[in-house]
């Protein structure tokens, strides 16, 4: 019944982010929660963004707002474990991008998990989809997959 | 880029939770975050079973794990709002169930979110997927949707 | 070790709120973790200004800043039980209020946690405290207790 | 009306833990809620226990219940920042331990928050106190501050 997209290795990613487990983040069953997985992938797209220089969370003109995410979970995780996020853009289309992103338990070549996320770029004050500025693509293609567009 | 799924009425759902929002779930944006969208499907699902008497997270013998989860994103939610989760089993197969969850606001037959969980129930001890009991699947069909199996 | 502040039943406090837990409240040992209990105590006081018409949160001039938070923890509890926090106002100084916090177990009347929550008011812009109008003080006096000044 | 303790630097702590901010961290103003400073907390002094052989998450004997805490804010943290959370042991009891904890943004001498957690030790099944091996109190002592007796 689960998602059939085949496990993607750590080749499949262009960027990387460190994110320390914590330990409220362990469930009942003694393993990281599977809502929280989404905390790591909201976190390593917009480190990458505000690191990069094109997200400005206090002041920018444009904001990231999330239209869709999914995760398929392979292994379990657990505090206090080290995740390491990769991402890759795999669609850069005109006023959104799609992010994969698969999460690794440090030490291990296998994914704990991974999933996409989806953020439409719209302007703060209205809220409306705005088109990605040529500096947005071109600091984007540095993480792009393949077909990205 | 976004799923293409319409968006589903109230109509669609079998049972309900209501979840008051937390001041924390607002993000910088001022809406509540993506990422809290999922404990929202989580907390739905997994009170119903407690509820039902199907699961016993403390001492019962099967655990439900996630192995998938997705949502879409329509329209935003903010603190102090009260969220109304409905749940609906979607597919009811050997080891797992797949739930649909749709997240509205209180008043608002619109809704804000939709989504999907999908447990596989395993033996506490071996973590080996377990075949659901009949009593498991007579109460699971009190929430079924009319292809769930 | 511990505080010994006297555990302070229902008829301590002055205003309510219901607050569904969630799953992933619960930790590795089945309770609810203890971080948990501050957001219950930032949701309580947040949503009671917010809906006695005090705090906007988008637009409002002035916003809350948590200068010093504390807790006593005396019965567990879990999923899925409802919480019930109650609230008074213990100091209400010229820029700063502090809040003692009950947590109860709906259907026990003995507190599961109390702890004391201060912010200070700040000008949002500047973040500079800000004396409290008088229209603050007396909303503020519906929910203070004998010497809260 | 804040605690009057005064804020303690760098030299205070003994032993440290990097932790990762995460997007969600972030409240509506902007910077790290007042919530999840606790779990900042839980996660320097559990990840310490387990990692010098004290606390086994899963299996152990004893656990560590918490039963008071309390933080004062004294500097904003935003993500993407890294915390660095010090922790000393300020009091080894029979069957308690209270920890200080002081929270840094990396790069910055100046505490952005100081609190204490109180954990007291319980047998796992019973939850019971238990008195502290004398492993546990030599392998405390290690991060004990000058009085901890």
């Amino acid at each position: 019944m689960a998602d059939r997209t085949p496990l993607r290795g750590r080749g499949h990613y262009k960027a990387w982010r460190a994110i320390a487990t914590r330990w409220m983040d362990n469930d009942v069953y003694g393993h990281v929660n599977n809502v929280v997985y989404y905390s790591f992938f909201d976190t390593a797209v917009n480190a990458w963004l505000v690191e990069h220089g094109l997200l400005d969370i206090e002041r920018g003109p444009l904001i990231g707002l999330v239209v869709e995410t999914g995760c398929t979970y392979a292994r379990p995780v657990a505090f206090p474990e080290e995740v390491q996020a990769g991402i890759v853009a795999t669609k850069i289309g005109n006023t959104s991008v799609r992010y994969d992103i698969g999460l690794f338990v440090k030490g291990n070549p296998q994914p704990a998990a991974q999933g996409f996320f989806v953020h439409v770029y719209v302007d703060r004050p209205s809220r409306r989809p705005q088109a990605l500025a040529p500096e947005w693509k071109s600091t984007l293609r540095k993480i792009a997959g393949p077909d990205a567009g």
